[in-house]
């Protein structure tokens, strides 16, 4: 069972997708199962998140903001890949830091996630996108 | 095959949780097979690490408190999700850049781990806490 | 359905094994299925990251580098592990900080990678090595 999501997203930041994917998960025979989410890009990120305060996303957002800097910040004069844009090789670079896949174990079509856990696209870049998010379960 | 494993943490470091998932695979079926391990919480993660030197644990839990300070650090003025404690926020944050979930190979009911390598629990709160670990084999 | 992949490393930087996990999908049988990798090290890394322009592995290489100095610069004078050589602790700490699993759904034998979507393994120990990676498909 695999289908694609397609999500838009309006410049950095966390975008929550938990309620799409239980949606879909609806589907599912009964019993134990395994979901595989893998984002189809090497700018944007998944992530499993706090759901309750909108200001950890806010927070996730910034951190990630100083940790990678734009390109042309003076601190980042070293990055070579600068023709795409100065959001561009930084996006990048978050794209390794946090998570491209995710594996999560499901039980009579529901999610086994904590309490405060939410599924989350994180977009790096400024431009609006559509993302593609590819799901499997087994 | 689907399981919960409750560990006790105290403070912020790693808990090694390799032998208690190891006993739990005993029961698996010859044969390969696949591992999902999952954190059911947002300030905690799960890592595979090294397994020899317990200095690599120590240094770890180091290298990550001063790359994501406590919220009352003049370097994190910019939080402001801060009324769960100074330790919640960047313990979120740590909870982004580190795993959420893993998938280890498995065969006739041995991880096939390398031989430096040991499965924890990277606990980012202050408080001793309880972590749900889920994990699903099939 | 398990292989072991063994990859020839020279210093820190990435190495493209997309061709070769590629290959060894094509005896995969047809319909949707799930792909596995997870490297057996601590001081190395795999990553799903673009694959046009090699500049981006440049920077990769060189953003990490300066996120986690060597373990003689002064900034990182509190690190303890220090006995395996200078390039060793700050290599777990990337292990920690990069994928050392990867979940990646397949459809008839291909990987459903985005258009600019590479694998890779991120070596960061200075010397050769010969690294091995678990590949399960299921």
């Amino acid at each position: 069972m695999q289908t694609t999501f397609s999500i838009a997203t309006h410049g950095p930041g966390l975008t929550e997708i938990t309620r799409e994917v239980a949606q879909w998960l609806t589907a599912a025979p009964s019993g134990p199962a395994l979901l595989t989410l893998m984002i189809r890009h090497t700018s944007a990120s998944l992530l499993i998140q706090e759901n309750a305060d909108p200001e950890v996303q806010t927070d996730l957002r910034e951190f990630f903001h100083r940790l990678v800097p734009p390109s042309d910040h003076p601190a980042m004069a070293y990055l070579t890949h600068t023709y795409e844009g100065p959001d561009d090789m930084p996006a990048h670079i978050k794209a390794a830091l946090l998570p491209v896949t995710l594996s999560i174990p499901v039980l009579d079509g529901t999610m086994r996630l904590g309490t405060w856990q939410g599924l989350y696209l994180f977009e790096h870049r400024t431009a609006r996108k559509t993302r593609e998010i590819i799901a499997h379960l087994a």
